[in-house]
């Protein structure tokens, strides 16, 4: 477990280096750029990060971590029976604050990164959030439920802003109306 | 309007492409491999496609003019009141049948294609569904219904074979017990 406060320095840090390469490409940002912004000093920069390259990795990897313990602090969630009020709460209060936090580093993610990380990051966000399903979820349960997460997670990236509660809600209330079974 | 035995050839070829893809990697795929799994001569084959690179353009050009017309052929679809039992007949009767037809094709493009192309691929299956739903959909649930669309072709993908419509129905039936307005 990481001081917080450095927690906080290095958060400061990937998120100016994310908007700063939003702003003018990742060619373009220099380390003193991305200090200028972050208000920290060299040296505080080179405690953390060997240089450009470093930080890129250290930035998805954090941004990863951060989202595995996100997802390790929920109770188990599935969309069944007396559950699926625990994955809209979550949806709400936990993912759409979180993304709408790290906006910047997911837009980096998805302008600026190889076929082979978007794929590997798909998968790691599929598997964080399989392993907080029962193991006995049918799989297209599984599909569906991690098809909402990355819904709302696109949604917050692309409107910069995350969605009213209350129209998740109606979206997730209006799903089953008129379906029958059988 | 293509004749329907020229697509119908072009779908084998595209198909056996894919399949060989699959098997020994794109690099050691030989035309006169794809014509005797086709089982179509040399001259067919170059009617419709110069060459290897043109073959893979065409596959893909195809999968999204062939996506694109599935969805036009439907009746607008939305979540909301009495048109979510559209969206239920849609993905079981219609979409999963058709990506289930197409695995190949859609592993093919997730295995070997740039990051690029799978941004202008999502991008793509993004605005056709989006075109279908009422202009005054919510923007949440037109993310959600793309959502589960897309979690239902990556299932089908994944997995080789297409839920069964009771799984859908009852993933989708549960998704709002107990999920309350306000």
């Amino acid at each position: 477990m990481q001081d917080l406060r450095v927690i906080k320095t290095k958060m400061t840090i990937e998120n100016a280096f994310a908007e700063l390469i939003l702003e003018k490409g990742l060619d373009a940002v220099k380390i003193v750029d991305v200090t200028n912004r972050a208000k920290v000093d060299r040296h505080t920069f080179y405690r953390h990060y060997k240089n450009k390259n470093d930080l890129m990795d250290h930035m998805i990897a954090d941004f990863f971590g951060e989202f595995a313990e996100l997802i390790e602090k929920q109770p188990p969630f599935s969309i069944g029976y007396q559950s699926s009020d625990k994955l809209t709460q979550f949806l709400i209060n936990d993912l759409a604050p979180f993304i709408s936090s790290k906006q910047h580093i997911l837009r980096v993610a998805q302008q600026e990164l190889s076929a082979t990380f978007s794929k590997v990051s798909r998968q790691n966000i599929r598997d964080t959030i399989h392993q907080k399903l029962d193991a006995d979820t049918p799989e297209i349960e599984v599909y569906i439920i991690i098809g909402i997460c990355t819904a709302l997670m696109q949604y917050v990236v692309d409107h910069k802003t995350t969605p009213t509660k209350e129209a998740v809600l109606k979206t997730l209330n209006d799903l089953n109306a008129f379906t029958t079974l059988g």
